[in-house]
């Protein structure tokens, strides 16, 4: 008799480890339940369906070819028995049955399994505040919600919407309202940055000006208290600072992994959510597997294990799993992070740990910026790429990279090469410094931005480069009448000088090349920050200055990475 | 007494040793001689230069804050004593001096030196064919060349030009003078496809169309006999096809290590070419350094020695040397052999070996290819990226990639995360399918085109997946009145249909869903292929075929490959 395949959940990873084993096993009896109405759609694309790039939602849920994947596609050219509006209650693992309920009569029956996937997701966290059951609030992780609100925006139904967390989600949908519908757009962020979970302070502000080019209003270090309603629908956010009027509300504070039904069957789950899985994406229980969204992962840069709900881990693991249940065996080693997110002009994307998860991690973290061009610098069209890297300062490990440019997939090329790295090995800055790029000029520079940002990190691991982040210059300038700190810009005169003029005895413009010539202006009475367009030629300047015997400080990123963040006006 | 480090050449690994060594040195006597006028510029932007991407000469030999990198710039500001006009003609490794001579008065002198550092680079290969020293017959691997160039196109001197070599700089001049310039182009290759060295037949008909979109003409297979000219400039070239008449003739047939006063110096050199280096860039002297493109290096993947002449390498490998002429040890291991180049619409990119590469490096290599969108399929603006994967049929291993797109930095991306599997470790197919990489539909698709190549790789290698090559797919086709072959296309009808009525008893529209109904047309007495768009849906209709007794041949990169090698109206 052929084995039973029941797959719980038809999104993501359920349908793609069923279509795979489905392949394998021609004989096989596979059957995939979801609750819904509508399976293996893009998530991940409901912002690019509110903003208009997406025109119809079954864009989201229909192949290359335009074949909508429904209950019939599956059933009739995967191999898998698909059945919507069906919900799985529990799992009797001894008798190896699932029990089901048909969503829309409540009618249960018992489903058998030799292999069991479950594949249930993640449902959005909303929080226990009042109000958040009034009407038009919501989360936008399902189709029904995406399409509800796109149709309020097409009917010109929003003037004023409030984005509740600033994770991706949360971003990708303020600009799709902000940006297409012209909507007013509030966000409101707990901690006190944008993308708290990927980026530092620094690159946080870059993402916040970004959002601010749409007339987007972000609100950070700002806590929700409640929401009002009028009429049964939202019409203010109370938060613990402000009181702001609006007709649409969107949490997107995270999600959290659908794991009932393992934990009621017993199955080992992380105490913070989430089932565990072994490196086949096998539960405790060897019959059943899980993966996607309710699983965590062993991170492989910390060690720790991390939840990290995401499209394409879940179709990885999907196929994955799919080998497994066919018996040709597969693994999944675990996870190293890598996100991206487009933002208005901006792309932001990352691997491994930030500066915060590495000292969490336990690691003498330290973090390195810089701006450097993304294409030969004399090629046109090229644009300054931010780079971070976080490294070990005793071992010079490289544990996690940020990046943030005009082009998107020029930042994920570099940020892709940090996640293959760590997904290999232990990458050290020399593996960084010397990773062999593609190198023509239309597609990089001939020192790779990559290259470049290691070798500011072993610089700066080595001692010898010195420098401030662009919050720690800003927080000195803001500061210079009390705290008698003195800037001097290395850029062209006709950059410098113009501040100089506007900030005299504070600022001070001096071309590099004039620098020896002209030390003696450096005051050795006051503490010195040398700032320059992309922190380059001041850290020449710093290396000069020692000569002559005078200690002064660099800034990362320099006027570059104040304009990025918005503060080209500071001057 | 401060130590002398004498480095011979400045134009790409000289000047980034000498700057690095002396920020790390301020006291050590450095100094950086050359032969030519130019120092410290990016030869690789000459095809920019002359395509008018990049406007002025000095573009090519300026910082980033618009500083010309000269003599004087090196001397007064990277703490480097700079000599133009000054060859190197011997290395006296006893008494550790160089002879040096002004090439404009002829006069000789000595330079002492504690460490050398050999940067003399590599100098353009020209066949010993007649009429090679005829007026406008040149290479383009120096400023001067370059400049005459520019000049002559913008003086409208030049109506026809032949391009003699279809590597990187051929291939980029021969776009930027068809361009920019509206020029007549033919490019004339020895070997049967264009960038030999670099890309299968396969991709290589892709670009071979992509420069036919320009209006150039390429000619493969093909051996230039002999220049002739009038008056002394070129007016015709000779091969052993055809006559034809032209007013400038570029040679780019690849370059040859200057390696000359090495092995003059009893440094050890490889027979075929250049010198050879340990992890430290020493030569086979402790005292002297090499590298950039008068080395080889070893390959990490064949483990062979490579020469692999770029200006990239070149500045990561000076870096190194900078460090270790500083007494703070940096290695540099070896190359993966990572390439990029524009041509017109299309970006091809790779890294590691190609098919017939890791045959010679004594693999049992496969290559498997696909198309897939570079972005979210649904996403509007993506492309289909053609992927090629090498890998090893015994232990999996992948050896190497190659690709093709219309974002250039969208294929690099791929590229450059095999490029650092291979510099990291001995990446597998299962590192592949699982390269964590950066995802939201902007940026790819949940399942990375890169993940997918590997997974269809996966197939083919375990037999499930049997695929012809485009190339074997249409000598079939071409020759369907002889071999009998029938064709089955899955596409749409839409798509298919007006091929079927065509070509009737040849062509067979069969949509993907319609397969297990209408199996019976499917022939048991003739063979069969089978194609669809991009080799996905008729690798599932060749799993459909087979559970039914019927085996056929899939096709790779279906129609999407054939549109890309201008063979769309075949059909």
């Amino acid at each position: 008799m052929s084995q039973n395949i029941l797959i719980i959940g038809g999104v993501a990873l359920g349908p793609k480890a069923a279509a795979r084993a489905g392949r394998l096993l021609p004989d096989a009896n596979i059957t995939m339940i979801d609750q819904g109405t509508y399976i293996s759609y893009g998530g991940c694309g409901i912002p690019y369906f509110v903003g208009g790039d997406v025109q119809q939602m079954n864009g989201l849920r229909t192949t290359n070819a335009g074949v909508v994947r429904d209950e019939a596609f599956f059933t009739t050219q995967k191999n898998v028995k698909t059945f919507c509006h069906t919900g799985a209650v529990s799992i009797d693992r001894r008798a190896k049955t699932v029990t089901v309920e048909n969503t829309e009569t409540g009618g249960q029956s018992q489903m058998p399994y030799d292999k069991l996937v479950i594949a249930t997701g993640s449902s959005p966290r909303i929080p226990p505040l009042p109000g958040v059951d009034l009407r038009n609030v919501t989360s936008v992780t399902c189709l029904e919600a995406a399409q509800e609100i796109q149709q309020r925006c097409a009917a010109n139904g929003i003037q004023h919407a409030v984005i509740i967390g600033a994770g991706f989600i949360g971003l990708e949908m303020a600009v799709a309202l902000a940006d297409m519908w012209g909507i007013k757009v509030t966000i409101i962020e707990m901690v006190d940055h944008v993308l708290p979970a990927q980026l530092c302070y620094n690159f946080a502000q870059m993402a916040r000006h970004d959002l601010e080019s749409l007339d987007i209003t972000v609100l950070t270090s700002e806590a929700v208290k409640e929401l009002k309603g009028k009429d049964g629908a939202v019409c203010q956010v109370v938060t613990d600072k402000r009181t702001i009027d609006c007709d649409q509300v969107i949490f997107s504070i995270g999600v959290t992994p659908n794991d009932k039904i393992a934990r009621d069957a017993g199955l080992l789950c992380h105490p913070r959510g989430g089932i565990m899985v072994n490196s086949h994406m096998q539960t405790s229980d060897p019959c059943i597997y899980a993966g996607g969204d309710v699983v965590v992962m062993r991170n492989l840069v910390s060690g720790d294990f991390t939840y990290l709900p995401l499209g394409s881990m879940a179709n990885r693991q999907g196929r994955v799993i799919g080998s497994n249940l066919a018996g040709q065996p597969d693994v999944f080693e675990g996870v190293v992070g890598a996100w991206c997110v487009k933002l208005n002009n901006m792309h932001f994307s990352g691997a491994g740990l930030t500066l915060h998860q590495a000292r969490m991690a336990g690691f003498d973290a330290v973090e390195v910026s810089i701006e450097g061009a993304d294409k030969a610098h004399f090629y046109p069209g090229h644009n300054n790429m931010s780079l971070n890297v976080v490294v070990d300062r005793q071992t010079r490990r490289v544990l996690g990279i940020q990046g943030c440019d005009e082009d998107g997939s020029a930042v994920k090329a570099r940020t892709d090469v940090v996640a293959a790295m760590l997904q290999m090995g232990k990458p050290t800055l020399n593996d960084l410094a010397n990773a062999e790029v593609c190198y023509a000029p239309p597609f990089a520079g001939a020192m790779d931005v990559l290259n470049a940002v290691a070798n500011t990190a072993d610089n700066v691991v080595a001692g010898r480069n010195v420098a401030l982040t662009p919050d720690e210059f800003m927080e000195l300038w803001n500061n210079r009448k009390e705290n008698n700190y003195f800037f001097i810009d290395f850029r062209p005169e006709k950059a410098g000088k113009p501040i100089e003029e506007r900030h005299p005895g504070e600022y001070l413009s001096m071309p590099l090349e004039e620098l020896d010539e002209r030390v003696a202006e450096v005051p050795t009475d006051r503490p010195v920050v040398l700032v320059c367009n992309t922190g380059t030629r001041s850290y020449e300047a710093q290396l000069r200055l020692r000569r002559h015997g005078i200690e002064a400080v660099n800034t990362y990123g320099g006027h570059t990475a104040f304009r990025k963040r918005g503060e080209g006006d500071a001057f």
